[in-house]
Formats: structure tokens, C-alpha cells, sequence
């Protein structure tokens, strides 16, 4: 059963949205991903949404470049927590997609990531699903320790090349 | 029977929106007007958008602030031209709304005018009426034949002004 | 007879603007296409729209980069409707030419798309053209389905990726 | 105990919050805020945080204006979903909050709402809290309902005063 | 005989311009000015330039507001040269009538002062026809070094008021 | 004798403004060339302005990018008349530079033409300096003739094209 | 002796600098204020720059609005470390400054504060001086002592306030 | 003993800031570098910033991208003098650090640089600490020699140039 659901406007967005199902994947966070627009196939879109809402989805990742509408229509039709992912395609360069999406009217939220952070995307909704699932939590822990492991590595790397260099 | 269908997402539109209903009015095209939303009613968006479809309408007019998805939405419902109005509404004061409405994706345009230009968006649609009414034709020639003569009396009365201030 | 004249203020603008010449031979309207310029060329700019609005012209397409001036003032030398293109050139990335068009005085409306958006241009030329002509509609409606389809193609080709993936 | 903590950079932020608080009143979510800023008092800050998941919160709504870093530091010390606010205030009217809160790196996600989006922040946050208690969803529910009955009840009132009007 | 022509294309943009006009007042230039449109009135604004010109004209300043083509037609329309000046009107607050002014295509230049710059505009008018009469020179060199007095005097006024204030 | 002073920032200008000095040279202008900083050279670049003007030059063109202060800075030291060209170099791709330039306070003008706008800097030129010599005025019209005739050529190529594809 | 230079473009630049003059009589460093402008008056200002130089000034702090080559021109006519505040004035709010003068070319730095950023220009001028004078380092740790206090001082008036309204 | 202190919150942002390290070694200032994160690695970063303030440093310079808290953050660590320098990274090409770092609240000052301006930031600093070290000083005008002999150089290649093209 698929905890989380991606939507992406277009299979163009798929090449910056798979990171974002990496980090599913690495936190074991069972997902779906479908393919739909709000405009081209509003409808499909909408079934799709209430159908994983339906069947105890807990959480819905929309990306979408341009005039982003697809997480908004999503936030609007479900109840659950929906994260919008601004893509950069065109000539705004993102601009477009991010106020398209993260200037939503009052009363339908949706909870905006940076352009193209599609990690932070996937992260977010991990924290956000942690509360019901403990081990998670360690998960998401271990991935900060890492972090901070991996910037201490670079940083060594570093003080070793400029040691070197004089 | 409505030919023309306005639908803004927020009552707070309706000022703005009201310019455009007196060009309709004046050029005697019947129309309708609703309020509705595309993330919190939805469903009662595309209902209507089909009905006014089904029922002959021609054309539609949607005005919406922030992130603007009101005219997308409605442009993907249907086949009929739509005309998208961004208002100004917030801290972007009106260039999300601008963005979201005018970079529609591939498949789906709607034919947006400059940042709460009612008024424009109703002459847009009355040109667009016009090749199925050779009347409307004289009216809009009527129309810019008063434009030409507002701005040749403003012209006149500020050579009057200028000449008594010398 | 041509339907729709296609504008653009330089050649260079072709290679965007051929994107609508397609759809437009899709859709079987007959087109005319005249590079001229408001600025360089402003009589025969003007000539050329006064002449195809006489011989029975129904809408024009105007694509313009940088100050781009050619869709207002087409718009002003016809009553025909006009849709302009904003094309990205030169440093700015077509957000001078999205302003140039869009944000229009009131009186003449310019029916604008997104940056560079040819395609969304020839599709609303269709779709007004569409209420004059019923084989019009029918080939928006055959649209329309053949992007869902497309759509749904490109997700079951991805659904397919991901469960070889896994 | 507190669910939700409530921290904004500067006390002129609260009467944009205050509208935040007044929805976590009306689902009766038990919250509480504070005064705090990343630059000026980042001990305090950090120690809130930190004391604030330790005794069970669940999530934070962090405001803050100008290069408005509060979100991005509070993300980082702890692993509770926060939920960032941009707040106008200055010459940038806004953007340069938006994106100092938006555009955090790699790693460290802020969901993001509107600026000056406060309502919407309470909302987001009523969603998150709601796969843990289902008394939430049915207020998340109603509340939806109201405002698509808020909607109507606007619509009726804009047509009598049309009809009127004629 | 008018040796400037201003035109300007909305009576609205009078109470900005009549600062130009107080310059070329008080240098002593004969100007004439004019209301006209490049969109509204074409013929009428193209008929105006090529009088001017062909009874002796020496530079046109054009100030416009939006999408602000007057300057570019102008231009297109005559080898004088031509300031433009564009105006603060609507909610992109300038910036649209600036790109619509400042990026004209090659060929076709226009000399763009700020936003608002009336006085600028007339300023530079001035120093452009002063190549052709010494006595504006000696005015233009005037109005520098008086200039140059009132910032000594504001600087003194400024240090009086500080010393006392001590 | 140099009637037009072409100055820039850096070396690294040179390859956009070499285009203005083709034309200066296509129209058989006197001018000179000099690289130098307001900030970087100040008493170098003053010297060279009042030196220029004394010498009897006309007019000077001045190109910069990033915080362009060279054309302001100039425009400051000389009564003559200063075209400002803004330089795409760095980050804000000319934006930085366009707004250095054309925003100029009160008092001091400087005739802004589009960013990376070597050639219209030159063409402006010759325009001004032209209502001295009548020699000019007829190379101004040659040279319009000549964009007419390349649009004129560029048009039939096109129609060409498009007819052998049908 | 001052220690610190405070020069402005303009007088109305004074109501905003006005607190940049607090800060430093707050911190009892000596400091001396003038109008003076790059391009009005440029010799003035260079004159003023080199000689506070000559007489030991340690520092300037240079406002300026619009297109704001003040603190640039400075910087390229001193050693000495110059601070640079954008002021909000015209149609682009301060984005216009800002871009004039932080985007400094190499060879000449700004240290640049936000759009009109008075206190923080001179607390960071007493930051740079504190190396040099060690009661000035304990003023400044007081002083931020002091903003620690207020912000729990307004989080306690802010608690007291909620929990009566409760 | 270091009195520079170089932090940057990417190990990507090194081929940036690598031309402030060869300024700082051109001036035989000693400095240190580190890698650290004010939101991945927040205790790591103040715990540096404060023993580097202790052992004595006289100031720090931080860069970043994105959402760039790490200047801001470190202001708010210690006394001492910090230059933020803005890296360009991602969809929006460096604004959202400038204004992430520029537009600090009232009471912690970040000196800015230009987008990506490494080389200048490490200028700043030497200009700072120059008033505590007269030899530094020397460096500093023989540096500005050295620029503007740079720049006669470049400007007499580029004389010669041009005689050898005539």
C-alpha cells in the first residue's frame, strides 16, 4: 500500500523528480507515481487523487513547471497534506512554476519546496510521516548525521588540499 | 441565452471584474457571471464551465489573484475560447497571477490580457463574438471611432489649457 | 483565402513560430505568414493588416522579442482579434516582450499567450475560429484526446520502467 | 502540551500570525508561541527548539520577514516538519523573505507557504497533525465544506444584486 | 516654430510631463505638445510625427505608460531623434513601460531616460539642440552650477541643524 | 578631429561595442575610443571627458556592465550629451547594469538605449549629430531604406520556402 | 576628529540616514555628515573623500537612491573601507540601488547593507572600528546584550497578552 | 595566527571563493578556511565562529548560495566583522542569496558583496584591517596602481589595435 503519491505534470519532470523517489526508496517509504495533468486530464487527475486518498495514501508530492497548477488543483481536491514542486522549464526559469504554486489562495495550502529541490521534496514528507512511524524518525536522524559526516569529509578534503598547496 | 461566461474565483475580483460587465452590457452581448474557485470548489467549477458549454455559451472570461489557476482550469473543462484576467492581489501584486495564467503548458492556451484589464478582456471577447455578428462589427468600429474622438478632445482641451497658461 | 495571418517583426522569430504553422496545417486553416516590422517597416505592417482584414482575414497571430510593439500595434490597425507571442531574445528572456504585449492600454486588447508558446498561439486561433466552423470543433475535441492519450501512454511507459526497476 | 510551536522573528510579525493562531483555536489545537530570531537571540532559538521536540511537539510554524533565515535555521535543529512564512516587510515588499525561505539547500526542506500566508500555514499544519488524530480530518472537512458554502452564499448574493440591478 | 515636439499617450501622463515642460519653458525652447496613441489613434500619432518633422522639428520626447509603444512608433516614424520616457501607471509600477521602451530592436533606437524622468528627458532634449546654439550652452552650464549651489546650500542648511542640534 | 567619444569600463566591453564602432565608421564619423573606470580611474576618465569636450567633441557614447556607474559618471563631467549602453556581464545579465544606467537622479540625463545595444548607441548617435550636417540626414534615410529592403528580402525568402513546401 | 564619514546624495536621504547618526552619537564615535553628489557635484565629493582620508577619517558610509553611483565613486576615490546603504526612492523601490551598488565591479568593493539600512550601516562601521578601540567591542556586546533583552521583553508582554485572552 | 576567517556553506562554492584565497595570500594575510552549514551543521558553525573570535581573528568572510542563511547566522555568532558573499547556484541564479544576505534585520549587519564578487570580499577585508597595519595599506595603493597601469595597458593594446586595423 502506497504511503506517498507522486504526480508530475508532465514525463518531462521525471528526470529532476527522481531524486525524490531515491530518497523514497532509501527511507523505505512505499510510493506510486503517476503521470497526469490538471489541464490535459483534470479529471483523471482528480480520480487519481481521491482514489489514493481513498485507499489510505497518507501524503501527495505534485511537481509541475510553468503555470504550475497541478499541486494546487491536487491540494484542492483531498484532504491530505499535498507538497508542490516547482520545475524549471522555459523561459522563467522556474519563477513562473514557484508563484504558481506557493501563492495559493487562503484555505487550500500547499506546503512549496525550492525549484527542482525534489530531495527536499521527498524529505519533507518523510519528516511529515515520521510521527506515526517511530522508526522513521531514527531514519531521518541517520540521514542528518550523514550529513553532517559528509561535510566534515569534504571540509578534511579540503584542509588537505590547502595544506598541500603550500 | 449567455453567450459569454465570467467567472472570477473571489467575490473581492467583483470590483474589478465590474468594468468588464458594463463593456457586455454596452455592447449588448448577454452574459453570465459566477463565482467559484478551482482548488476549494472545484467540482462546482467544471460543472459549471460543461453546463455553460452544453448550453451554447461562446466564450469565456476568468479573473483570478495569486496563484491564478481559475483560468487554466476552466481552459482545460472546455473547448471554448477562454480569457484570462490577472488581478492584483497581495504582496506580487499581480505578476503570480500574471505568471500562472499566461504560461500555460503545450495543448491548453488561454488568451491573457495585461494585469486587471477587465475591461480589455470584455473587448477581446466582444472582437471574438464578431465574426458570427456583422452588428458587433459597427459597434466595435463605433467604439474606437470614440476612442480616436476622447483622445482628439482631450488633446483639445489641454492645447486650450496650454495656450491660456502662456 | 487565408483565415489566420501569422506576423512576426523578424525572421529570426521563424524557427519559434513554425511550432504554429504546423498546427495550423493540422487543423487545415488556411494561413498566410508576412515578416514586417512596427518600427522599421510600420506602412507595410499596417498595409498588410488593413488588406487581409479587407479580403476576409478572421484573426491574426503576432510573434515579437525584445520591445516587441508588433502585436499592439496590429491590434491598433484592425478590429480582427490579435494574439501575440512573446519571443525570448537577447538578455532579458522574452520578460520584456511578455510585458511589450500583455500589459496593453485600455481599449485595445492583445490576446496573449506564454513566452515563446506557438503552439498555445495556433490552438486559440482554432478554437475561435472553431464557433464559425462545427469540422473545426470536432478536430479540437480529436486534440484534446490525443493528448490524454498521450499522456496515459507516457505514464504506462513509466509505470513500466519502474516496476523493471524494481 | 503543546502540538504546534509558533516562533516568528520579530513581535511586528504578529499581527499577520495572529491569524494563524485563531484557526489553531478553531480545530483546538493545543499551540504555543514565541519571540525569537536566528541572528539576535540564536541560543534562545535553538534551545526552544530542541526543549519543544523533546517534550512531544509535533511540528513548527516559523515567520519571519526580510532575509528572513528563522524557518531555515529552526529546520535545522530540529527533524520536526516546520512550516515557513514569509512575511512582507521592507522595500521587497516580501520576495526576498520568500526566497530566503523557500530556496533552502539540499537536505534540510521548509514547506513553504504564501507570503504572509498565515492562515494557510495553520491549515497546512492542521492537515499534517490530522493522519494522527481523526477528529482533525472531520474539522478539516467541515472546514472545507464551510468555505465551499461561503462560496455559494457569495454567488447567490452577487447574482441577486445583478438581477437587481437589470 | 516648435523645435521639440512632446507627446505623450494618455492626458494622465500630463501631470508628470509638465515638468519637461517647465525646463524647456525655462531654457527658452520652442516646443508644441500633443496627446496621441500608437495603438488608438495610429494614423493620427504617424501624421503628427511627419509634420513635425517636415516643418523643421529637431527631436520629439514621447512619454508612455504599460506596454508603452509610443516612444518605438514614434521612432519608427521619423530620423529626428526620440527620448522616451516611460510612466509609472498600473501594477508593474514602471518597469513594464521601461523594457517596452529601453529594448527596441536593431535599427530603431530610442534614447530612454528613468522611470518618470520628465525632467531629464527635457534636460537631455536641451543638451542634444544645444550643439546648435551657444547660448543654450551657457544655459545648460548655468542650471549645473546652480545645481551645484542648492547641494551647498542643502549641505549647509544640513550642518547648521546637526551643530545645533549638539 | 573625434566628433563622438566612445568610452567603456573594461576591455572586456569591447566585443559587444565593436558593433556601434562599425557603424560610426559605416556612417564616417569622426570618433575616438578609450577604456576607462570611474572607479578604478576616475581622474583619468574626468580628464579624458573635459579634454574631449574641449576639443570640440560632440558627443559621447559610454558603455559598462554590473554597477554601471561609467555613463552617469561621464554624464556628470560634461555638458555634452552621454548614451549610456548597459553590458550583460555577470549574474544579473544586465539588469544591474540597465538599472545603473537609466534610473539617473534629477539633473543629469543620460540617453539609455537596450542592454548590449552597441549598434542603436551608434545609430542614436549619428541621429543627434545629424541636424548639423545634411550629409548625414541623407545616410540615415539610405540606412532605413536598407532595413526595409532586408525585411522586404527577408519576407520573400520566407514566402519562397513556404511555397516550395506546400 | 571624525572618525567616520557619512555622505548622502541627496538631503532626502537624511530622514532615513538619520538613524545611522543615532547608532554612532549611541556609541560616542566621532563623525562628520555631507551632501554631496557623483554626478552634480563631483569634484565636491572627491575633494571631501580625499581629505577625510588625509586627516585620519577610518571609514565612510555613503547612501544614495535611484541609479546610486555615490558609494562606488567613493570606494574608487579612497582606501578606506566604504559602506554602502541603497535608498528607497522612485518607481523601483531600492532594487534599482541596491543592484548600483553592491554589484561593484572587481578591484573596488562596497560593503553594501539592505535597502535603507541606516542602523546596520553604522553598527557595522562600529564593528570595523571596534578592533582598533576595545570599549567600543564592550558597547557593542551591550548593545546586542540590550537586543536579546528586548526580544524577551516583547515575548513576555506577547505571552501575558495571550494568556489573558485565554 | 589567523585574522581571516573563510567559511562557505558548500564545498561547491570553493571554485568561487578560491580567487579570495589567492588575494588573501597576495597580501600575506593569514587566514583559515572552513566548510560548514548553518542549517545542516549549525553547532559545528557557531562553535567555530566563536573560538576563531577567541583565538583572536579580526573577521570573517562567509559565502553561500540558495537560500544563503550562513552570513547572517554567523553576524549573529560573534562581534566581529563578517562579509557575506552571494554565490549563484540554481534556478535563480544568485537573487535569492543576494537578497538571503543583504536584507539582514536591524541590529546584525552582513557587509555584501556582489553575486559570486569572491575577489572583492577579500579586498574588503584587507581595507578593514589595513587601519591596524600600516604595511597593508602600501599593498592596498600599490594594488590600485597596479589596476589602473592594468587598465592604460589594456586601453593602449586596444589603440594599437584599432590604428593597425585603419
Amino acid at each position: 500500500m502506497s504511503q506517498i503519491g507522486v504526480i508530475m505534470g508532465s514525463d518531462s519532470d521525471y528526470k529532476i523528480m527522481e531524486e525524490a523517489l531515491k530518497i523514497l526508496h532509501q527511507f523505505e517509504v512505499p510510493f506510486e507515481v503517476i503521470i497526469s495533468s490538471p489541464q490535459r486530464t483534470l479529471k483523471r487527475t482528480v480520480d487519481w487523487v481521491k482514489g489514493f486518498e481513498a485507499q489510505g495514501g497518507k501524503l501527495i508530492i505534485a511537481a509541475a513547471g510553468l503555470a504550475a497548477h497541478l499541486p494546487g488543483v491536487v491540494a484542492g481536491a483531498t484532504i491530505l497534506p499535498v507538497i508542490g514542486v516547482p520545475i524549471n522549464s522555459g523561459a522563467l526559469e522556474g519563477i513562473d512554476a514557484l508563484y504558481s504554486i506557493v501563492q495559493m489562495p487562503p484555505g487550500i495550502p500547499v506546503a512549496t519546496v525550492g525549484i527542482g529541490a525534489a530531495r527536499n521534496a521527498a524529505l519533507l514528507a518523510v519528516q511529515i510521516l515520521m510521527s506515526q512511524d517511530s522508526a522513521l524518525s531514527i531514519k531521518v536522524k541517520d540521514y542528518r548525521t550523514q550529513m553532517l559526516q559528509d561535510i566534515e569529509a569534504k571540509d578534511e578534503a579540503l584542509q588537505k588540499r590547502l595544506s598541500e598547496e603550500n
